[in-house]
């Protein structure tokens, strides 16, 4: 089968690989019919992700078709359109049974990274029953691709853990995918604002269709001056940050109202300052989280009600022979606009 | 009357002073039978709270007879006996509505700070209707000194903030009082382990009487190890931060298993580092918190029914005649092995 | 001063009374612009309600402007325009200090029952600084009305209390105002189903404009039946009560899904059945509650915000004048097709 | 094999049976260690439970050793000594995913009721991976017998649904085995009062015992009278109902403070009166439960911290050749005063 392949920092190939076959009884082989570019994979391809050897078949996110299973999976069969969670999760470990599925002892995120992935005509994907998800009838399966990963992260680790309620006030730091992801999710709760902070007007200018109350193009510096003139001085209720390097967390720092969350999505490489010398008494919560995908069957339930539309994400779509086109214009989001990218096999 | 004030840092002096008056219909004058000193009058007393100006009496805790009370006092008489909490809360604002006392609008920790405080004959408590609690019949006024701060602060900031439950593991970086109060209020919530990590033997042994499961001596280094070695490898559910300095803050990172809670009670000085480069994905919360003392009225329910005994804390007695040696014993805690004195009026 | 007064079972006059006055030093006085109609109104008129004497004026809802207040209300001067909650809160009582202001010790629901109330030309509200709040700047006082009473009740008693959540279940037994106000708020949490129960169509069709995701009248007794068809067989996550009947509480329990809640908010004549034989295993969860008003400045947030319009609960307006007739069209509400009425002085 | 057999309503005997195999991929075979006998084996004895057909072997409680596995089974092997949670769980269906454990899809309580039980030299347990646990070295084996079924349902059902808190009041209606049970592990979280009510002054004592606050004879119909008078006349937070008959459900409507909850964990065999016609408006909760034991990992760990002992709740001791004295014994605990009787094999 064909496969995208990671083959070392900065370097890349689409090979010819052996179908993968099943393993252990719980394992599915799911025939990919759409994937997806995750920020991540540029990671991995930058060499920033240590536990992603060269030789890996990249990608954590897909709508497939199961073509196989282990002895002892009994939710899918042979046929079944699944959508396939970038987290693998036994359902059976302490993590698992706490809804922890980030931390399953013998899961979590694997796919594309310890083991190989989604950007292939075949996947083997491990703890079947508790990692796939049925396809919905009818359902729009490009709008589904964006249930893999983005939308449960921007949910999980933005929207839940930054507790955004009825009436209360949201700041998203970054307004790319992730971000914008959060954005769309945030609506579930009817926060009286989400104010978007980016330094790039073209995503500023996204995020007002998707929904934001305010967007703040934050280069002049103002940002904080901008949000405490629109929250009675306080600052946020929520804020949200979703890129990931020590400016844009401290920024969080000092938006965050007395009593409110900083909720923490960016994967981050270096240590940030907390300046706790004035935090310790404001009575915030800081939270991170590697998404659990746990609120996959909720989503797909706010999918099928038309509550959220998840489509508007995919900006661009490729055939699986383009996958180099498609790596390009992802990675090159400034000039191509791109959010999310749909690879169709 | 008599008043232990506060003259600039480096200066303290007991002066007489007027006795103080209604100043407003929700006030109450209280005369004090005893008060206490909290490791924050030392740092007044250093220089380093700047809201605290020159001239101020000291004191944010103290049992006491409520002498005379504003018009729209309904809760209490002369002649009531009282707890007064070191926060002072209207009751009526956006944060007294939501339960964070300590962000009152027109009150807060202001008590021997930004107001005249305990350590004096009387005392003029404002929102005396929240701010103040009726003594049970019989009770131990001694150990009800306790529940001015101390114990709110270390259940509050430490183990609700910790959500301690039964069967989790906790570790308590920090053994001195409010470290102890912690100890004593985890244990309302059946924990497996709560281990105690000090730098002094002393105030370790003290821990293991009040019910420490572990106690660790961290002088050599070796505490992650050893707390690792306690809990499968995972590190505790609950960190909770009882010093105050980046190191301890620090350990507290280094401690806290995933899907874990560090806890900060210290009054930190300076910004930590925050490693988020590994934090990220750990599923983590931080929280901080200036006491609401909003758990008053539930402690003195524990207090009453004994199920905690808080005058374990109480090490060292004075008359307020002997006030100055007072702050002496508390300020060389580690040669006197005070952890709270009491001073009688 | 005019008043619209309870002379006892089936009787009702508009009389002039004299304009009250500062009985304590925490009330206010205001003059009423915008009052409504309350179904527990008409209760009243019938003799249902004991505490309620006649002599009382009515009412427990509205707009107005301060005229007077006493010594110790901090929060509203004379000319501030208020939105008069029907919970009169002390805001230091122990069950306000839960959050409970509906059983507040010297407060609670009092006004037009325990004490003269809103429909009048002026009112005495006690506890002004916790019981009233400021008309936010252009806000439509007609909507506003809304928040006194019926939006808190559809909200805390039937989505709060219900757990309504993204993506679940939601039955709503009974399409009155209160229902219709428990839809609409629902809808501040995305569920991804929002089913209407009535046996009046015109009352449906309003549900169904109102946002309910279907909508059944159940006087064929089939709604069991139609709401297992669709949700899997399981029945609803949230089923609200909005009736006050054992009938509809009883198909409340028939329509709630295993772990599930049953949210009551019908103010109920009579005791119901409770099929513990076979509920006792379904994980369930029954909840009442008497409206706190305690989410009073969030509903006014969704509102300044636009997450709400509470303005279409509105269908008739009447002048003081009108009273009489105002009562008649709300009172025969299946003819008129009434929800809410104003009347303005 | 030996086993106990339920042969229909009030037949019993011991026979010869087939020893149990593999049937499914995740299934484990058991040998019996330690097993016990349930209220609810003598419900099944008399008929009571439909889903219990003649010719079942009785039991859902035990310690034993793993036989054999399935070829998907992975955390147990055969020689591991393991406790059988008396709730079967797949750890994959929706409800599993929630906690509900009891819902299972594919199990919940199905061991001697729909399949073959414990009561016999080996048990097949499905979903081995999710029903068994790991005996911890050293432990009490007998003792982690009442961790199968009566402390989780003591624990989850009254307790964990009661919200029992630090300072808070509890009432347990029933004073058997399972009220007990409560009454131990309601403990955990130091509440106030735990007042337990029965009408057998002997189990009052055990109960006394085990730690109750206070004890409550209810037979000369003054339990809500003595209740109100220890409670300031408000009644309790948390009302535990551990009998199953309509009496004392009501008694727990009469007991229950406003803002509190009333926990059933009896099981139920008619319907009862709900009094909301006065309960509609008191703030109440009222939650039905069938144990998920989804705290058992929990309870294993505060058994290993010694902070329960639940081998006070044993009283009697058999050999599996005297089960049918053990039946006799435990059939008519009034005269005997069993609590529960071990049997081994």
């Amino acid at each position: 089968m064909k496969a995208f392949v990671y083959r070392g920092p900065g370097q890349k190939s689409v090979e010819e690989r052996p179908k993968p076959g099943i393993l252990a009884p719980t394992d599915a082989i799911v025939r990919i019919l759409k994937t997806t570019i995750c920020g991540t994979d540029l990671h991995i391809l930058k060499g920033d992700v240590e536990t992603c050897k060269p030789g890996r078949i990249l990608g954590h996110e897909g709508v497939g078709v199961v073509d196989s299973v282990g002895s002892a999976v009994t939710a899918f069969q042979p046929g079944d359109h699944v959508l396939i969670s970038c987290i693998s999760s036994c359902g059976k470990c302490e993590y698992c049974r706490r809804g922890m599925y980030s931390h399953c002892m013998t899961g979590g995120w694997i796919l594309g990274n310890e083991i190989d992935g989604t950007q292939a005509q075949f996947v083997r994907t491990p703890h079947a029953d508790t990692s796939l998800y049925p396809v919905p009838n009818g359902a729009d399966e490009e709008a589904l691709v964006m249930l893999s990963d983005i939308l449960p992260t921007g949910f999980e680790c933005g929207v839940l853990n930054g507790k955004v309620a009825p009436g209360s006030s949201v700041a998203i730091v970054g307004s790319g995918p992730v971000g914008l992801a959060a954005l769309l999710t945030a609506q579930f709760y009817s926060p009286a604002q989400i104010i978007m902070i980016d330094v790039d007007d073209n995503r500023l200018e996204v995020a007002r269709r998707f929904g934001a109350t305010r967007t703040i193009n934050s280069s002049d510096g103002k940002a904080v001056e901008t949000v405490r003139s629109l929250t009675e001085s306080r600052g946020v209720d929520t804020a949200i940050e979703a890129v990931g390097v020590p400016a844009t967390f401290q920024l969080c720092e000092e938006l965050v109202a007395p009593g409110g969350i900083i909720a923490n999505i960016g994967v981050h490489g270096q240590k940030v300052d907390l300046h706790l010398e004035r935090l310790w008494s404001q009575n915030i919560a800081i939270t991170t989280r590697l998404v659990d995908a746990v609120t996959t069957p909720m989503l797909l339930k706010t999918l099928q009600s038309n509550r959220i539309d998840p489509s508007r994400l995919i900006t661009h779509r490729f055939s699986f022979d383009q996958i180099m086109d498609a790596y390009e214009t992802f990675g090159h989001a400034a000039q191509t606009r791109a959010l999310k990218v749909i690879i169709s096999l």
